[in-house]
């Protein structure tokens, strides 16, 4: 019992029926397609106010048949927190930031697990794999966990070491690589034969998306059925930017927006792996694999993606750009968004802080914009962004109050 | 424009009129007393249900006038998520964890500091000071950037190094010093004078019980308007405890509960660090302090407290227990609650399991009680917590597949 009406190859457009374990079809994602005129007959929008505030508020447009319970840590509704004091700087009269560091697990990643997990359990598999560049990683675990499930985490050395941190808590079986994340993937694809388990690779199992899908159902139920001007949005793998897309898509198809004016999506990369802002200004449909990927941002250290052109087709569709800034400024965007606002921004986030910083420069954001930007994981899982070294103080000599406060310009 | 009626000490019932800058009396506690009268002649409960998740929904039962906006990051209504093996480990049918990790800043004291920081905020106050363990650190420190405020942290140096790390990135003046909790307090006193910061310490200031008291709310709101039978909260200053008795007395007082039953409050505390548990056993109203505190659980690492014959109190009146379970299990306790449910259970929260486990053995809480323990942070910030060493693969070394899988009985 739910809303699917099949699934449908992105690459190729072949149908393929619901009800069963899907992967990828000639190396690409699949769809998930519902039928939203039964939809729309069925309920309006008005409905989701009724219910509690995890994401599985939107059961209709999410694959697991309605009577089955998911796999779940009460993940959803990420607030949205204006940000007057960055729009002041950047000259933009609407800013907010999505906080998604308040998902379980600290991260958006939490979104895509829930129901790929969940997905997994409903058609009895056991035991997954997936590489990570961390807090998918992280977030795997912690579902499997809750699903009674086995995990197999594969990351490259340089992981933050929270991540590592948390997918060992977790009880899932990790390995840090020496390389990076598409050669984690390769391990992955490498044992499934021997491993018997299931591949949770960005993008090679259909449903990590529809999670993801639901930042954008958020979105329009927070800004009351009627879509910002700009999305900001960090860009590794790509689900994220594609499922909101896809969600926009959807809604504006059930009838449920205020108008159908669509967002600008904005891609954001860093310039130490970019392959997506690259084949956008190179006018390709896909990217072509980064070599030398090198960025602070672990999450969008990402040299090849499935879904390029999923990711490229939402950003042009939406009048948008795929852009990367320059690596050496992001932790200084980090720590003036975290100090000006006090939200928890990330590395990768802190690119978007960046792009805006230069779409404003170029004015290619309007100062009366609606502009949003997704945190996409909690600053406190990166330790190696930011050296800590505090003065100390010891209790064998007293302060001199003065002179402390002079330091301090009190 | 609010509905606080006065002040009142805690320790011989004073009064004080509300709208004005208060702190402590005879060195002890102020409660916030509200007019819950007209409340309740105002709105019923059933109005909270039409608003956002945000803690602020209670904003009757709130201190801050209702025409301030508050200083938020989009807190509270942290989810209550079942744990069945758990459950089933200890014999009880109905426990639940209510994960305050998905908070702004990964813990609870989120709840604490919006209000303080928007009160303050509202009290003209520009600058404020505090001792932490280290999340309470975090969040002053997150919502003073939010309050464009300044603040000067005080912790030990021994606190964990992702509390170092987010007190100082959301811009805090932050010092460490070696000692504990109790060693910064004295220090955050002593400067007063010279720095004219307001003392955020715990109950040195009326409204982070006001905060933490929301809990209550949304425990009572999450169960229907019925209290459950067990409640199980790791204690270090007490203020979540000490605010949610307070929370469930004014529901009463309200009539908003569907019965008067009352939970039994455990105050859970390290055998490292156990002072409340002491005059417990003892029958004393207040606790001696401890001198030689110690354990992994550092949010409980507090040796004295000056909520103490309030925490006394409440655990009394609901005929609750204070207790304290081995130090050198917690860890053990952590992993397995982690491993077992995939929530970020912190060692604070382990400790609860302890008890847990040990009222189950002397059958004070019996296999039907319906039984909740407060996850009050994210296991990711405890670092400390966990030695994490994992398996290094190289690029030089293929796997042999099949070693792999009898490794792992696969």
């Amino acid at each position: 019992m739910n809303y699917v009406s099949h699934l449908e190859s992105a690459w190729d457009g072949t149908r393929f029926p619901a009800g069963q374990v899907h992967t990828i079809h000639e190396g690409r994602p699949l769809w998930v397609r519902y039928d939203l005129s039964a939809i729309s007959r069925d309920m309006s929008r008005e409905d989701f106010a009724e219910r509690g505030s995890s994401l599985w508020r939107y059961r209709e447009l999410l694959p697991l048949p309605a009577d089955i319970p998911p796999v779940t840590l009460g993940e959803g509704m990420s607030p949205i927190l204006p940000c007057p004091r960055l729009g002041e700087k950047f000259g933009v009269e609407n800013l907010w930031i999505k906080d998604e560091s308040q998902l379980p697990t600290g991260s958006f990643k939490s979104r895509g697990m829930t129901l790929a997990i969940s997905m997994a359990k409903h058609f009895g598999i056991r035991r997954v794999a997936l590489p990570t560049n961390g807090n998918a990683g992280g977030a795997a675990a912690a579902y499997a966990a809750r699903a009674g499930m086995e995990a197999f985490v594969f990351l490259p050395a340089d992981t933050p070491h929270v991540n590592k941190l948390e997918a060992s808590l977790y009880g899932a079986v990790t390995y840090e690589f020496e390389g990076l994340i598409s050669d984690c993937g390769r391990i992955v694809q490498e044992g499934e034969s021997t491993m018997n388990w299931f591949n949770l690779s960005t993008l090679r199992e259909p449903y990590r998306i529809e999670g993801k899908k639901t930042m954008g159902l958020e979105l329009a139920e927070q800004f009351g059925w009627k879509l910002p001007d700009v999305i900001l949005y960090p860009t590794g793998g790509g689900t994220g930017l594609i499922g909101m897309w896809k969600a926009f898509q959807e809604l504006a198809e059930l009838g449920w927006l205020e108008d159908n004016r669509m967002p600008q999506m904005v891609a954001v990369q860093s310039s130490g792996c970019c392959p997506i802002a690259r084949a956008f200004e190179a006018g390709e449909w896909c990217a072509a694999p980064v070599t030398d990927a090198a960025t602070v941002a672990s999450g969008i250290r990402v040299p090849a993606a499935i879904g390029d052109f999923m990711i490229l087709d939402a950003v042009r569709e939406s009048g948008g750009i795929a852009m990367s800034v320059p690596e050496e400024r992001i932790l200084d965007w980090m720590r003036l968004a975290i100090r000006q606002e006090g939200i928890a921004v990330c590395p990768e986030t802190a690119a978007c802080i960046g792009a805006l910083e230069i779409l404003r420069e170029r004015e290619i954001i309007s100062s009366s914009d609606q502009v949003v930007i997704f945190n996409t994981g909690a600053v406190q899982k990166y330790l190696e962004a930011a050296e800590v070294r505090l003065p100390r103080l010891s209790p064998t000599k007293s302060i001199d109050w003065q002179e402390f406060a002079t330091q301090h310009h009190a």
